[in-house]
């Protein structure tokens, strides 16, 4: 609970937007595995502000600092502690807001629940933390390449505009445009909105959906481990996220048992479902089908346009927020989407190991 | 993880649908409660089937015997066992199934991942196994009372039936109708619905949405502890449940943040927020406001029609559904939502009683 | 932590030794696990009352009650839950000790601590729950089986009386008295000397030596998952239980490191150790040879004659217990230092399933 | 489990003895502390080498640098990561053990485990993890002081000269000298002990005496979270650790009930006993005595003569250890032991938080 994630596979995470650093250490990673430094960086980068016109000009160069764990660059079973210096903290940009509560910002639940908070840069509620996120996911994709398990988001909802979703996409133009959404037209009307929100110092929402291909027929622990519960929960903690489903998810609702389920079938030797509503995951257990779950982004609440708050001495203030922010987060949640499904997914890989005797 | 729930208050549940009993034990119940067993059982019955023609005609008495844990009628500090015996067994309904694998079932999730499955009713995957749940946020309502926490589930939802989100409604409305919806007419047109599916012997999905009312400040434990991730996690663990969202949930992706900010105002002595777009979660800590969120459910997959499956043999069958089931298990889900709430709540509290020196 | 036991492989029990019944869940237990009842209920006959003049002559049948988690005599990888009825329960005994605070018994601590007490037997406190134990341990000896790993208890000393270590006892011995001692004559000499004891009213401490046979190599989760830490939790847990030692144990204190270093050599293609002062664990992880270690069991405090002490009013009293109690326990204690041995090592055994990739 | 210790003040501890840094997190810490750095750093230099001649002259200079969870010198409520960097690493000293397995050490163990074991100084099985431990202590210390809860370890035994338990010892006189033993003239007996075994290039095992007073009533989990238990995981977790024991101890089996019950007596308006046999916890829950127990410490392997061990290619071999060493690590265990006791006993005033309605 709290500030660790994983059963087996346990992220522990620390670090404030503008403290000395964020990081983390890893613990229950199996030993022997091949550190692939340079994979790490590059899944970091992508989470990175700066990288694009859609999203914050703040710089952060996030080079993670592995501190233990590691012996001739492999995994030695022993807890793998890292760490990513802050830098470029820009905390001036904060001083209006240290005695002021922004509107739909943690900064009263944090200052009613702890007596205290880290106004810099949201401290431990700004999405910074996620940076840690980013290297465990890495490490379990590096743990899942033996099992060729694929974990894949993207931007498939930006405001109004929505991706179908099918499984024919060109998955390589994903990374290739600048908001991550696998349509390259679809991109470039996603990529206008924001630039039009931005220029109104706005900010909008969205939807990245996740597709694992290649999951083994069996992972999920019932009845409180279910898989999709866990994918859920883990979703769920990612900065300004407000829902998760999975296959059909909320659409199911509307239809009847004889609409969706999903009839077994035989392919070759294998047991297959012609249809796959069920999001590949049935009784909270993997079916061997393609697993696909969307999860719902608000639009970050600091916009540069002036709001009505309080502040903390309880008196009616309005503010003007400064600083650098990203007009959509979508583009940059999608890293983190595939760390917290990788992380899960390893996780459960390694609770299933004994379930039979 | 697996079979236990919660973090300080636990409940352990067992018990397969067709077994000799289901139950569970209950850990870090605070002692000196005094146990209002008649309330239990009215909330078990709120759950038991046959109450009403929306639901299956199967009957089961579902009275609970506590086993430990409470002495002169109070809850002494030690864990709480209990079980439910098990009764009106139709299993001859169920060895039809027993070699084949029921579609959008778990039956043959478990039988890949364990090897072997108990098809009776199927087994664990059975909803019955929620009994438990029951009881355990029943105890957890009791303690809950001296904080005036109110939580309350209803339907939303039935096919594309929907009911919007007001405050106003008359909550007492709720277990007026066999729906369990606070609006007398549109319970009367779901009702119907229900009973237009149940007579082609097929099912329906629908949405339960959840009030928590008077819910402190500072309840939910960042990073991985966030008081939605918690809440959105142990409703994702209710069978047939596909999605969640709190606040604005996916409608969030549609808006922008000027939009759909909540500003802070001062009430009285009190800071709110003007609107509540947040859904009472700030950062993933209570902010004070109704906590909301809806869970969606699919239609259960056991139908009266014939269906094409495959069975252990791996050969492709038919088969039709035999036994009495529900057409719609939204009204039945409604108190198990509310279990659900209750006990995360309830162990946020205790959780949160820790968090400042 | 409270009443769960174990990290994949755990026991949650419940109940009070003049409740309605005692009992738990077994969650994390994998599948197809052939169950032997007969086994089961043989080794909760070794820890049941009146098997001996030397025990408390009170009578318990103690059959186990399977609720779940078991289809066609194997466990389906659902929970196990169980239990087993109390009876025969003369609480009239206790009436007498409701009011009062026995010296060195919970009585004091549990009330201070929950405002309540059950004082019915002891309640919680009561040795009674360690049959539940009994049930763990069984299953977690079965699912030993195949890894052909031995655990043996037996008493090694009573009072001044004890045994020395050696490796060479008949161990088939020790059922066949009853003190569970592998040495016959030293056997003798301890049952008269409980013999004398009880004629007295009075009670004795003394030790259980465990041995751990075939353990393989490399169980143990460095730094607090320490193989040894795990077992000394687990006996620590144990009633009357005032210490634990393996390998050299307090001894170590006396020696140079030149005196009990084991240094290491090759045996066939093994590499073995010459000496064993470390006790099968070195930096707490299995080495492959024998693990063993003592459990330090005080005198009951349950004595016939009469007491000084304070009742719940806070008033000096002196008391007499009446009821019929263990002259010494450690006799019965045996089966359980080994049911606490045997879930610790599955568990761990299912720990290491997941150290290298 | 693994590398996190406690339940609600978690710490989470990372590296090893030559790598880049050790450190931690600390998790679970309530919001609000002051933070005292020159008491944490002089807790930690209590456990540094090189503190007087009876210790290793292996110079580290040992100052924590915290990375997060505090502001304005208070704690937030977030995680606390930490880190110490490593420094002073004589590797070369190790190359010509990273072949070797040495005796009695975890090299061999870990090897098997793993696959890949770090040679530098013992990795992470080198006694230099325990820093971490002693800022998790110093931090719980801290948080303890309102409680004015008193930690008090020292040495009483050092090879064959055993300290008597007394309670009026001049505990003062602990730092006063270099061994850590309250009696001035054992002191200097084990001090030429110790001088007299590392002029042999020896070494030696001892045992420090722990003693915790005013610890309120009720502190504990029954059944497997008792307090005695807890403890005595938390003792068995440090290096070279082979027995605990607490009140009576082992010297329990020797006794009879009526020669070692603790009668309760009324002292001003407090239940207390008349004698501590019990060790301060009855039932597993503190009763309001002083706790005290014992922790007995193997001599350490690394003898500076010539020892006969195997090689990773399996073949017979001969070595000797070079590097600097401690003679006895008893003194330098004593702030350790302190640490973990800290840490257990804050732990479980946390948990203690809610254990009544």
């Amino acid at each position: 609970m709290y500030n660790t994630f994983g059963n087996i596979f346990r992220l522990t995470s620390f670090g404030e937007s503008h403290g000395v650093a964020i990081g983390g250490v890893i613990d229950g990673c199996p030993s022997g595995l091949v550190m692939d430094v340079d994979f790490i960086n590059a899944e970091l980068s992508r989470r990175r502000p700066g990288q694009s016109s859609l999203t914050t000009s703040r710089k952060e160069s996030d080079e993670v600092r592995f501190l233990s764990g590691i012996y001739d660059n492999r995994t030695t079973g022993t807890p793998i502690g890292f760490m990513i210096e802050n830098e470029n903290q820009h905390s001036a940009d904060y001083d209006a807001m240290k005695d002021i509560f922004r509107p739909s910002h943690a900064d009263y639940a944090y200052f009613c629940k702890y007596g205290i908070r880290d106004p810099r840069g949201g401290g431990r509620a700004s999405a910074r933390e996620t940076a840690a996120r980013c290297v465990g996911g890495a490490i379990a994709k590096l743990a899942l390449r033996p099992y060729s398990i694929l974990i894949r988001a993207f931007t498939s909802q930006v405001g109004a505009i929505r991706l179908e979703n099918r499984d024919d996409y060109d998955w390589s133009e994903i990374e290739r445009n600048s908001v991550r959404c696998p349509d390259s037209s679809k991109a470039a009307e996603m990529a206008s909105l924001i630039e039009e929100v931005k220029s109104n110092g706005d900010t909008i929402g969205g939807v990245v959906t996740c597709r694992i291909d290649g999951c083994p027929v069996g992972l999920g622990e019932p009845v409180f481990g279910k898989l999709h519960a866990a994918l859920g929960h883990a979703m769920l903690t990612i900065n300004a996220v407000k829902g998760f489903e999975y296959g059909d998810g909320f659409d199911a609702a509307l239809y009847r048992g004889s609409e969706r389920n999903d009839a077994f079938y035989v392919r070759e030797t294998n047991i297959r479902t012609l249809t796959n509503h069920s999001g590949g995951i049935q009784g909270g257990i993997s079916n061997g089908e393609t697993i696909y779950f969307r999860v719902a982004f608000k639009a970050v609440p600091t916009i540069l346009t002036e709001q009505a708050t309080v502040n903390m001495k309880g008196e009616s203030v309005t503010f003007t927020a400064r600083g650098r922010h990203d007009p959509c987060v979508v583009p940059r949640a999608v890293p983190i989407v595939e760390a917290m499904a990788a992380m899960t997914v390893f996780d459960y890989l390694l609770l299933d190991a004994r379930s039979s005797a």
